[in-house]
């Protein structure tokens, strides 16, 4: 009998629903939108809902289904799995896997997404076995997993890994968390969206709103395509992107001395070609000499399904204990 | 027969020696500047000495001696004891560890200073037992010890706990590192001597260059004082240092959600009356409420001896594995 994993990535906007044997091979997956409004009750009928479609269309049985692991944005008590006061997904304490365990009667782990990311990475990943490893997520928000000596590294109360509010620019941008000058604040998806918004109001970036489908608003994306055609604005605006996010990195390695340091994301991974190289050469330009020795800064190979990966690396890690 | 251990805590401007139980009693201590030029091979002569006349003070045998830890500036190759391009010491690559164990024919354990710290926290500060604790000094530099699930994290090389080179100023004062507005040029002792130095020679700060010998050159003692007896130009200096110091606190809550970060170093422990109300209000208003849950900011109760007792702890728990 095969050994499979039921994934669920439950992210804001979307649930992505995966089915894969231990080996990270993944048989089928299924992208749905997060329901309006995300009632708790609502996510865990669509969560069951695609993932019995997928048994089916995989030709999967109930019992070659080792564990369900579901990742979810944070803050999460681990390894109860309840969600806490999420902003994303505007719940304010869902006894997630209690209610999972309930309605499936398999085993369930829960765990933060970012946290199920890092873990992919070390599973599955180019950097598998990484022990020292930060994974950092430049999306929407921006959020990191920490593996030290080997293990996730979750704090005292399942916070850590917050990498997107430390504060690289101090009075800076308002930030949700309530601080201003976080790198979220400064370098995410969401930052750029309104950085760009605030700029076409004062009539500038003419250049990234021609490359804007009209009645939309520009993002990551366009701001990609009007660098990629020459336009001087959007160079300007992801030099400091780039330079955000290479003081963000610079100090978690001067603090955590990683092996590796993965990146990945929406945002990151589709402006790849012109973020990556400006921050890893702003990383190694500015951090201790015996922290860059080895030091690998690179784009997960995973792609969108690394939080996938790290759902069926959970479940893998969780037999072994 | 009483298991003792010989402990050197070794800085760029004094080595102090200290012989100790195993349940943490100093029977004696010596301090000593540390030879000018720092050159190795005095340096070794020096704490050897140290130790020497401490056995004799302390009717030790030397069969008593289970261990000798020594702690050094960073940057150091653990568990090697290699001291590489350490700043402090002027030193380029000395092998401490293994000189000493020719010199002493003695088990030695050589770690970071910081590490060595917060291992002394972790076995007999305050908040004992404590496995997810961070430990700041804020003297000369700025630098830290981390402990994840109850051991030291050193990251890959060796590297980690350099939280006094976290950027909390884009822009800001020049640091030793090489980039600018790290915590440690920003709210370092000598980043306070060195605004004083600028203040004065514009003409400000007499407030506090008449708490000041006449011929030195103030630093925070001096602000202190000065603060104390109520001027208005240290006040504000302090406050800016204090928010400074609660930037990079609360970034590393935000990163780590530890149970406890405890503070200590010649400043903070001199300005303790002054600093840490600041400090813990600025981090607990600016930090996830989840890793605000429990969260203790406090000085260490073990004051400038902290890293003799580290020196202790680190013996106890080689042999402990």
């Amino acid at each position: 009998m095969r050994k499979l994993v039921v994934g669920v990535d439950l992210g804001g906007t979307k649930i992505l629903t995966g089915i894969a044997d231990t080996n990270g091979t993944i048989l089928g997956k299924k992208r749905v939108p997060t329901p309006a409004g995300a009632d708790p009750d609502q996510v865990l009928d669509v969560m069951i809902d695609c993932a019995t479609e997928l048994l089916r269309v995989c030709l999967v049985q109930e019992e070659e289904i080792q564990g369900i692991a579901v990742a979810t944005p944070g803050p999460l008590s681990f390894p109860e799995g309840v969600v806490r006061n999420s902003p994303n997904l505007s719940w304010e304490r869902v006894l997630l896997k209690e209610e999972l365990i309930r309605r499936t009667g398999r085993p369930v782990i829960v765990e933060k997404d970012t946290n199920m990311a890092v873990l992919g990475e070390y599973y599955f990943g180019r950097q598998r076995g990484c022990g020292d490893l930060l994974y950092m997520t430049v999306s929407t928000g921006i959020g990191g997993g920490i593996i030290c000596a080997g293990k996730v590294y979750r704090g005292h109360l399942g916070g850590a890994g917050e990498v997107g509010h430390m504060v690289v620019e101090l009075g800076g941008e308002a930030c949700n968390c309530g601080r201003r000058g976080c790198l979220e604040a400064m370098a995410s998806g969401s930052a750029i969206a309104r950085r760009l918004d605030r700029m076409i109001k004062k009539g500038q970036g003419q250049g990234i709103l021609n490359c804007t489908t009209p009645g939309e608003h520009p993002g990551p994306r366009e701001l990609g395509i009007a660098f990629r055609q020459g336009d001087e604005e959007a160079r300007l605006l992801l030099s400091q992107v780039a330079q955000y996010l290479g003081i963000g990195i610079a100090n978690l390695v001067n603090i955590f001395n990683p092996r590796a340091i993965i990146l990945g994301g929406g945002m990151m991974l589709g402006l790849k070609d012109l973020l990556l190289e400006p921050v890893r050469t702003y990383v190694y330009e500015h951090v201790f000499s015996l922290n860059r020795e080895d030091l690998v800064v690179e784009c997960t190979s995973l792609g969108d399904d690394i939080v996938l990966y790290g759902c069926v690396a959970a479940v893998l890690s969780n037999k072994n204990g």
